[in-house]
């Protein structure tokens, strides 16, 4: 059924490191964006790698377990900022714009009806059950969900994308991802949970009894990690996930966003691993435990901007610095063109 | 003879905030990126601020203390470097076209002639003199070169410039950076003096003892800030002090750039304090102390790419941050236009 996931171009890496070190600045000093440079030419599988045609996908999916009161936003609000997608006054929106990045919204399980809008209809179920204290979905669920997040990134790769870019919509989605990340990388409740778009300390206390009474359900049970995101994900999330195997399948590579989306990447990598290799961090996020997961997933962000919106935000926002990197990597003279000396 | 530098516009600061507040997202999930716009909006004077113009000036000067054997490379780099940037194929330059900015290039002081290079030649000293052991410069060099850096200021804004950004290109000048910013920022010689262009550990220890015979000289004197850069400065360093604060006075931010970047504002900010509330910082250099630097400045990084080239380039870099910032904040919807309902 799904197509085996490739290594990068490791020779490609490899001559790109070395034009890097011919050009006319002492070795390193262009820093990370040198790094970033060097993985897309492994990812293309060229030295000089093409500029970067991002497409972004905001899946969007609704959370039974905001019934509990996790979330500072009641649940219309993920179908009222559909809309604002579909209108291009979201945060989102903006960036792609700025960008020059195709944008699709999914509608994967959003709670109310969305018939009118020029979104993806791919809805798998109106909403999530309530973690705390069941599965979240049925494993066909998450099975269609992925489905959806993999047909997705098909259509984006086949309109041209050479980077993938997944965000996330979900009212009470810090949630599930909070758990999913506890669960996936091993890490204590109180380390991972946050305050999401905004609780107070009452709502923080509540949420850590809730993620930890979901853990608590599943201590002991060995799980696929389709049977985690059955267990603890969302609709949303399993899409992202999806995303994420499917570019990987296809060669191309994913900027991945903040906590919603490393928790879908931890996800996609207890279903696969080799997914690892074609993923790269964007920001990092001020939710709490964004930094464990990144740690986790084992990438390092390329900035960190204080910015917790979700969306796809950050890791929109970090395209032009790829886009420079690039740049500098084609265009810049080498010590010979240019006639510069070199180090003594 | 200077003009006095005004503070910016703090009621349209405040009135930028209350925009941020009412867009369709959490107050503050935007990070850095939101108080970015509310500063633009400041120093624009205007609750939504323009979309930048931004212009790179590169100033250009050799230095005496290289004698002292403190860099990887020798002095005939600056001036094939600068020959580089004539024809477009370094860093900077690849940076500049990426993020439509106008370049200009200033020899305020390189060692050999480059007269037929299309830059502008407004060379103050043929290089300095040895730091290590006499004053690099005269005050009345220090006054030359910092009309150099105010009359490039003046050309950007001029001709349309919103942003500016200073950068560098002298083999040498972290020495003489890291001896201002010990000297000015009253900080101590070993967490300050760097590996600059790549200089081995028996390099680093001799720079350091550079720097600590150089403060050495002028321990116990009082001294303006003119002062100090003629005593520890280069002339590409007094250049872009004073671009700094003619930006400032003219109403302009500057983007500060890394290391050298950093001891030329805490120069024009000797000679004139108020330069402070117009300067924004882009990155964290790789180069040992520029941490404190920026410390000292009262400045925030806002990223850490583990960029150490100079030229301007990590300011550059962070160009396109900034406009997402401002685009952001001039185009998104608020929660009314978007019947998005508002937090709990």
């Amino acid at each position: 059924m799904t197509q085996s996931i490739a290594l990068p171009a490791h020779a490609s890496y490899q001559a790109a490191l070395q034009r890097q070190n011919s050009l006319t600045k002492p070795a390193g000093s262009l820093g990370v964006l040198e790094t970033v440079a060097c993985r897309f030419a492994a990812w293309q599988g060229q030295t000089i790698p093409a500029a970067l045609t991002p497409a972004i996908t905001v899946f969007a999916g609704d959370h039974g377990v905001t019934a509990e009161g996790v979330s500072a936003y009641p649940s219309i609000v993920t179908g009222e900022m559909v809309k604002n997608f579909a209108a291009g006054g979201a945060a989102i929106c903006v960036l792609a714009r700025a960008i020059a990045a195709r944008l699709e919204v999914v509608d994967v399980g959003v709670l109310g009806q969305l018939p009118d809008l020029p979104i993806v209809h791919a809805k798998v179920a109106a909403g999530t059950a309530n973690l705390a204290v069941e599965a979240a979905m049925s494993t066909t669920e998450v099975e269609a969900a992925l489905e959806v997040g993999r047909t997705a990134a098909r259509r984006a790769i086949e309109q041209g994308a050479n980077l993938l870019i997944a965000g996330d919509m979900g009212i009470g989605n810090t949630t599930p991802s909070a758990a999913l990340i506890c669960r996936l990388a091993n890490l204590e409740v109180d380390l991972i949970v946050g305050r999401g778009t905004g609780i107070d300390d009452a709502g923080l206390a509540n949420k850590r009894r809730v993620v930890a009474q979901a853990l608590q359900r599943l201590q002991g049970q060995q799980l696929s990690g389709t049977q985690v995101l059955a267990e603890l994900g969302g609709l949303e999330i399993a899409a992202m996930a999806g995303f994420y195997l499917e570019g990987a399948a296809q060669g191309v590579p994913s900027l991945v966003d903040g906590f919603i989306a490393s928790a879908a990447a931890l996800a996609a990598r207890a279903i696969d691993p080799a997914v690892a290799a074609w993923l790269l961090a964007s920001h990092r996020s001020e939710e709490t435990g964004h930094r464990l997961a990144l740690e986790a997933l084992g990438l390092e962000p390329l900035v960190e901007l204080g910015m917790r919106l979700g969306e796809g935000s950050g890791a929109a926002t970090c395209v032009p610095l790829l886009q420079l990197a690039i740049k500098l990597h084609a265009e810049m003279a080498t010590f010979a063109q240019a006639g510069v000396t070199e180090k003594d």
